[in-house]
């Protein structure tokens, strides 16, 4: 048997007694993890120099390196982030529905754990610590495999953290790392029966790898290419402030606007203030011929600029015909994440809410919006961009599954 | 662009329209698919008679041409469900949570259509009809992809089933069938972005290659090894009355039991009642040892009965020593579909709920019941055995996703 085997048969074991654990020991669990990373701070940020060190000399770009690097004010960000966990709603046990049934028969939908979850992210780790709160109170022994290059940090982290959970009477193997190199991941993408869902969380091109390459069941989340649509009623000081604050106000982010739709009834009038704020912002426009003609500086839009998620100050920008061309265009680029319509029209609210389909649809407000802590989860594993089992901030209820309690006195069917 | 690549892309601008149909809309169809398929019965019947002859001619079992063969009674009771369906409360709109954030923003999570499934099954022409009904009341156009030995008969259901949906004014594509080899189908299973989920119907083997070979999303369904454990405080006759009927009622369905369990302590009095009344019943049992000492004619029970989904009159017996031991056995062994434990002791039902991790756990009734007929759903497209998006019988619910509606006025993120 493989390592990579033993250790999903180990969660799974693990798995067992976790799901029968009450509340209380899941909070005393998480708040031993909170002490026990503070207490080890300088431990974990001289792990963490080890890593930094090692990513500057491969000429790692500083935006990487300052994702990747650690301070006592960030570790103690992570045991706060586990502390408020702990005052989290459990989400097992709780019951999704149920009645009687005309036989008598007694019936409860109920939350439970999916049993082993497997996280694959990138040079974060503080997503380490985070995603393995939100495991273990789910309920769910989790196997984390981060970057290759922030393994020091996520050794030491996960060191202490399994020392925490054995203090709190859980066993250390619902809190896993996974060693090896690409091999090892491919077989961990491949252990379906042994680990019930993949979650990966990164940019496209590792979200793309464990989508392809997983036999288990994966969640995708994340890449997020929005649109702010101004219609032909909007109105258009607001229709600015949010585009402004949708596009510039953390541009790195997968709820950060990246296209920006006009009314041609409104064109000129909105890209006449529109443009010169991008421009004084610091946006780089990709327009259509419209957009390139209503302002300076604007590149041409190609095909790849409608369909891209930039990360960053660039947006593509085009002049449409109709709120349902609006509609075609979203359906054709969007990565249907979020997208927004600025409108005083109740029927353009309407018709714009029901004919997008994506796991945010935002009438009048920023597209940033789209986020667990916004939305009041108190928690979030990830953004779903999919369409089966969790669309949108995931939440502790997301990761869980349901079963069905029968209860019944000798029922049989006739 | 290849043939199934078009189908995909037609079923998708149909599932548009779909999606914004009023229930109104969706019940007229409903209503018009099932006159329709009366009024074609004589053509229907007329078609499947070749597939039957077809099928007789290659020398298929009985039990399979019994399934694929339609008569008026049949075609009738097609027509019946899509009338049912018309009845039930549709599920699209359904506001699943909603509430104020404290910004002012409104937040509502609300059900909406996957957009385009596909649906893989063997050769019941039945299905053909109800599964086409499930996903137009659901919102979601549809690709049925059934067994060849069935084209005839699904080729004139869908014929005549299109020209309904539009006398009621949906798109004819959002019922579609799947032509082609297996080439075809491997297509339809790599149509990721095209076809937002792919439930198979079927036996193990179908539903194996489904999981193996597709990127669309699957929800798989319907394998049970289904266990009923008699407990030390089981009140055995009762056990016995479940028992037979977990295991007799309908020995073909996946809600059938297949493995006995009992409680040492109670196991020579059971065993004494229960061995006797299956053999009267026509039931071969393996057993462990003790099961053996205990009748006549019990076969000796190999690591593969223990696995086995039977589907006839043949059930795997073992005694245990205690209700861990029941737990083990059948997390070891089960498919999580549905187990049973029998037992008066609240301490009993209460742990064996807890620590069994199946779709369905059932307290003193027979297995039999995990069916979105009996739980009350009112329509089904199977039972699901896996974790993810649905757990259990399959009704309309479970055949959409859900979207986050943020209403705002003027909301941005500080």
């Amino acid at each position: 048997m493989s390592e990579i085997i033993q250790l999903c048969r180990r969660a799974r074991e693990a798995s067992y007694a976790l799901a029968s654990a009450s509340r209380a020991t899941k909070d005393a669990a998480l708040h031993a993890m909170a002490a026990a990373l503070r207490a080890n701070t300088e431990r974990i940020v001289t792990a963490n120099a080890k890593d930094v060190a090692a990513a500057r000399e491969a000429g790692t770009p500083e935006s990487t390196v300052d994702r990747l690097a650690l301070d006592p004010g960030r570790v103690d960000a992570m045991a706060a982030g586990l502390e408020q966990l702990a005052g989290l709603v459990d989400p097992v046990g709780e019951v999704v529905r149920g009645y009687n049934l005309p036989n008598g028969l007694e019936l409860k939908q109920v939350r439970v754990p999916f049993g082993v979850v497997g996280i694959i992210y990138e040079a974060r780790p503080n997503v380490t610590a985070d995603a393995a709160g939100i495991c273990l109170k789910s309920g769910n022994a989790v196997l984390l495999r981060g970057s290759s290059s922030a393994a020091e940090s996520n050794a030491e982290i996960i060191d202490v953290l399994r020392t925490a959970v054995v203090e709190a009477g859980l066993p250390a193997d619902v809190i896993q790392g996974v060693p090896g190199d690409r091999a090892a991941v491919k077989e961990l993408m491949q252990a379906r029966g042994l680990v019930d869902v993949l979650i990966p969380r990164g940019g496209a091109g590792l979200i793309q790898t464990v989508v392809t390459e997983s036999t288990v069941p994966v969640i995708e989340t994340g890449v997020g290419n929005c649109h702010v649509y101004v219609d032909a009623d909007a109105d258009l000081d607001l229709a600015l402030t949010i585009l402004l604050n949708a596009k510039t106000q953390r541009p790195s982010v997968c709820n950060a606007a990246e296209s920006l739709l006009v009314h041609a009834a409104v064109a000129d009038e909105f890209l006449a203030k529109a443009l010169p704020a991008l421009a004084e912002a610091g946006v780089t426009v990709h327009g259509d011929p419209k957009v390139v003609a209503s302002g300076k500086d604007i590149k041409s839009a190609t095909e790849e600029d409608y369909a891209a998620e930039y990360h960053g100050l660039d947006l593509s920008a085009a002049v449409i015909d109709s709120l349902e061309d609006a509609v075609q265009h979203i359906r054709k680029y969007s990565s249907s994440h979020t997208d927004a319509i600025i409108t005083k029209s109740q029927a353009a609210a309407r018709r714009f809410v029901q004919a997008v389909d994506s796991a945010a649809v935002v009438v009048n407000a920023s597209t940033r919006f789209t986020d667990g802590g916004e939305f009041g989860f108190g928690a979030e594993i990830g953004i779903s961009t999919q369409k089966l089992h969790a669309r949108g901030p995931m939440g502790l209820p997301e990761m869980t599954s349901t079963k069905y309690v029968v209860i019944g006195e000798g029922q049989i069917r006739t």
